[in-house]
């Protein structure tokens, strides 16, 4: 039986499980101020490579950085009422400019109280229109095609690192169009950045489609989503792209003579990804072992362990190392140089193993005196931990042969990791279930998967019975999937004729 | 004499000119939000530039990115009595969590009042102590080295883009030590990035030296920073570098074990700059044409720019400058691909060269239909814009020879750049006074410079009082250069031996 590197597994208890990751990996923490995390290098350094690899696709389809105010004042949310509904119970407002000393403690000071409260900005759309209506004049002045990376705070009461937290990071695509066919192009564009992007970066399959109606974001006329699923079978919002119509450019007051000179509304779009998606690669990827990162978007893709004994031999087994590093670090894989780190701090070898291991460089080389002498190397993979008899699968192996062999196998292993996840994603959305009960026992196992229905697309009174009863069951509905085969028969739900398939699941 | 494309000049009126070059440049815009700017694409890509450039040189120095939270409970600012001082001021204080309707108008909501306010952070050396003091518990643990590129927020009651802004971005380098001379020396190798990046980076000449005890950072045992000479003469702070010794560690309670067993307070460091750099490059190489970007921050260092008629000719043009921007895009410069932009935007080839112009793009190239016919494109370099007889300087050349030489001319732009810097700066810093009604006439100008003078360094009240003298003149302490010659004679101050030379100027 093999002694994992965690004292708690995925089987015993998930939501445990998911919290040693993140502590063993030295992913993020508490940070001591509620609801926000401090996020420790190793998981940052993932989010610098999710941020690399996004912003280039970003900017290849068009898009530039600009940085819009952290505040944003009351009467820019008071516009859009539906908007404003969304959003503000969970804000975070600034009422002072100014502290004072008053018994001893400190506290706002009463002369410096704002004349109108800010909202710390838990989505830009409002402050983003107004400078789009300063923007944008004329048809020539459209598209406009804007992202951020930025903080965001949504004050939520029950909080989990990575996906549910006060203060998050991410980027928020927002643009500006001339017609309502064009906005909606950008929109499926936008999403299907995000689909491509985490299944070739992340390795993280998902289901892209639309949202239905009781899932849309504040103001939108439509949400799609990529969806993810756990191992645990829940699914993970992972990205969203909105198709907001008119709502904000109304409000915001967006207009722009067309090219016959009349006055007309922008069509506005917004679009984002956040470091929510840290936690779905912990929960797609991750083993007892810890965290399993994707090579593309590891900080360090192969880490050098040299197995110093304080001996006169160590400086030698150090130089082989470090001969070793320069040349994987010449070395080019996904189109950019490899990331080899020689890891010299002063602590024991096996500590040192056990640690990648739980952080989840895709391969970990360790280096003694014994590997110096018959120029070997030994090469542990991340996607193969053990060998068949349950033990450490360390492979000694000629060093030119694993310099060869080494961008080759960092493919491998983000190719493993995919399709891995993708094949438990497959085995587990059921079809064919006609009624609801079936659907309810669906979800009695532990590990229950998601399940695709018929149904007829209700709206307004008649979703909102339907979201009820799924919701007694736990349940939500994720998405309506872009290539789900055509509907047919009744839908499960209403009984009226089925337009389209929808997926049903539990969810973060 | 030469018509320049911004309706106000530098000798006119350099505040004026200053917002000018903002705002013609698209550098960035008042966001409505009270002291908040937007920073529009053409600004973020310098600020892109700059955090690419800079966050290779902390990386290679060693450290690590990380994110700590954005919200500060006020408690953890009330242990450090001076640096509460420092900044109780000017902060955002965060009352309450949610909003309701009133009257028809949102409010902050009683019921949802924070039991401890939050303060936005205006830096973070509370929020990281706290976290260091978990991370610390062995000599082994030391150093920790982090970064983190965040926004922060200090009220400001008098804003100006880039220089000062309630918020700002910036990076915030945090570290802890197990000596003294450890991190001194973290202090100063840092302070060395910084003027390096300055110079090699931003083409910005720097005096790097430790600020006068009246300028520290608060809570800091030294500070030391990097001056930059504005073509005003004033100075502008562009980045320091705090050694913190035992303040923050004492209030943080960051201690270690020795290697010796016994209980240690951990020396700390800290080092920021911000967005604030961007208004020195406009400062130091702005025209009054607008901006001038050296090279290596430039977003786009070669934009071309078809000439295009509405003819049928048009698509043959757009095909030719598709493949110089293909050939340009293959070249490398400062070990960087080539950063070349083909500008296919609907407007005149004339307020598209004028446009680029303003943003200081390094090199524009235009095409027309006779450069295509003679193998030829027309190149404007930013730095020498006009001929002497006061004509725009675009010369014809073989689109081949152009080809071949662009790299060479991008290297000798930012040499260009920072040559021009660096002998105005030289020629404006004045040595050799020897009193202070001498030193009061040479700020009588209208672009006064520097004075370097020698000073006993007066600390505590004696320094006050010089302090005063100076401010009466609208004068400031920048700081003593670490490459100054050796004190001479008497203190122009107090009239004791002098010890050190120290730089006087306006300031930004």
């Amino acid at each position: 039986m093999i002694k994992h590197a965690l004292n708690v597994t995925r089987e015993a208890d998930f939501a445990a499980w998911y919290q040693a990751v993140i502590s063993e990996a030295d992913l993020a923490e508490e940070s001591g101020v509620r609801g926000c995390m401090v996020i420790r290098p190793w998981g940052y350094g993932i989010w610098e490579r999710i941020q690399r690899l996004l912003d280039d696709r970003i900017k290849a389809t068009g898009h530039e950085n600009c940085y819009f105010p952290l505040f944003i004042p009351l009467s820019y949310f008071e516009k859009e009422a539906e908007h404003v509904d969304g959003f503000a119970k969970e804000m975070a407002v600034v009422t002072h400019h100014r502290l004072v000393q008053k018994d001893g403690k400190l506290v706002p000071d009463p002369e410096a109280k704002l004349e109108e409260p800010l909202v710390v900005r838990p989505t830009s759309e409002t402050v983003i229109g107004a400078a789009f209506s300063r923007w944008v004049q004329s048809w020539r002045d459209l598209p406009v095609l804007i992202n951020q990376w930025a903080n965001v705070v949504r004050w939520e009461m029950r909080t989990r690192m990575f996906l549910r937290t006060s203060e998050f990071l991410w980027q928020e695509g927002h643009t500006a169009h001339a017609s309502e066919a064009e906005a909606r192009e950008e929109t499926l564009k936008m999403l299907e950045v995000y689909r491509s992007f985490a299944e070739d970066c992340l390795a993280m399959p998902v289901v892209a489609g639309e949202k239905p109606e009781n899932e849309r974001f504040p103001g939108a006329v439509s949400t799609y989503s990529i969806e993810a699923m756990m191992q645990d079978g829940k699914a993970l919002q992972a990205g969203t792209s909105h198709f907001l119509g008119t709502t904000f450019s109304s409000a915001q007051n967006i207009r722009f003579q067309n090219a016959e000179g009349e006055l007309e509304l922008a069509q506005t779009t917004s679009w984002g990804v956040s470091t929510r998606m840290i936690g779905g690669v912990i929960m797609v990827h991750g083993d007892d072992d810890g965290l399993r990162v994707p090579p593309r978007i590891a900080p360090w893709q192969i880490v050098i362990v040299p197995m110093l004994r304080d001996q006169p031999e160590d400086q030698a087994i150090v130089d082989y190392c470090k001969n070793l590093q320069q040349q994987l670090s010449v070395l080019s894989v996904f189109g950019e140089p490899v990331r080899a780190l020689l890891d010299l701090r002063p602590a024991k070898a096996a500590t040192k193993r056990w640690g990648w291991v739980k952080k989840g460089a895709p391969i970990v080389i360790e280096v003694g005196g014994r590997d110096v002498a018959g120029a070997n190397v030994s090469v542990i993979r991340r996607d193969r931990l053990y060998r068949e008899d349950g033990k450490l699968d360390s492979a000694i192996v000629a060093q030119a042969q694993f310099v060869d062999e080494a961008t080759q196998m960092l493919e491998s292993i983000q190719h493993a990791l995919h399709s891995q996840a993708r094949e438990r994603m497959d085995a587990n959305i059921t079809r064919g279930i006609t009624d609801f009960a079936d659907l309810e026992k669906a979800f009695d196992g532990a590990k229950p998967g998601w399940v695709e229905v018929n149904w007829s697309k209700p709206g307004g009174a008649e979703l909102d019975k339907v979201v009820e009863r799924l919701k007694a069951l736990k349940l939500t509905f994720r998405n309506v999937p872009g290539d789900a085969a055509a509907a047919e028969g009744a839908c499960i739900f209403t009984g009226a004729p089925a337009v389209e398939r929808i997926l049903v699941a539990r969810a973060y």
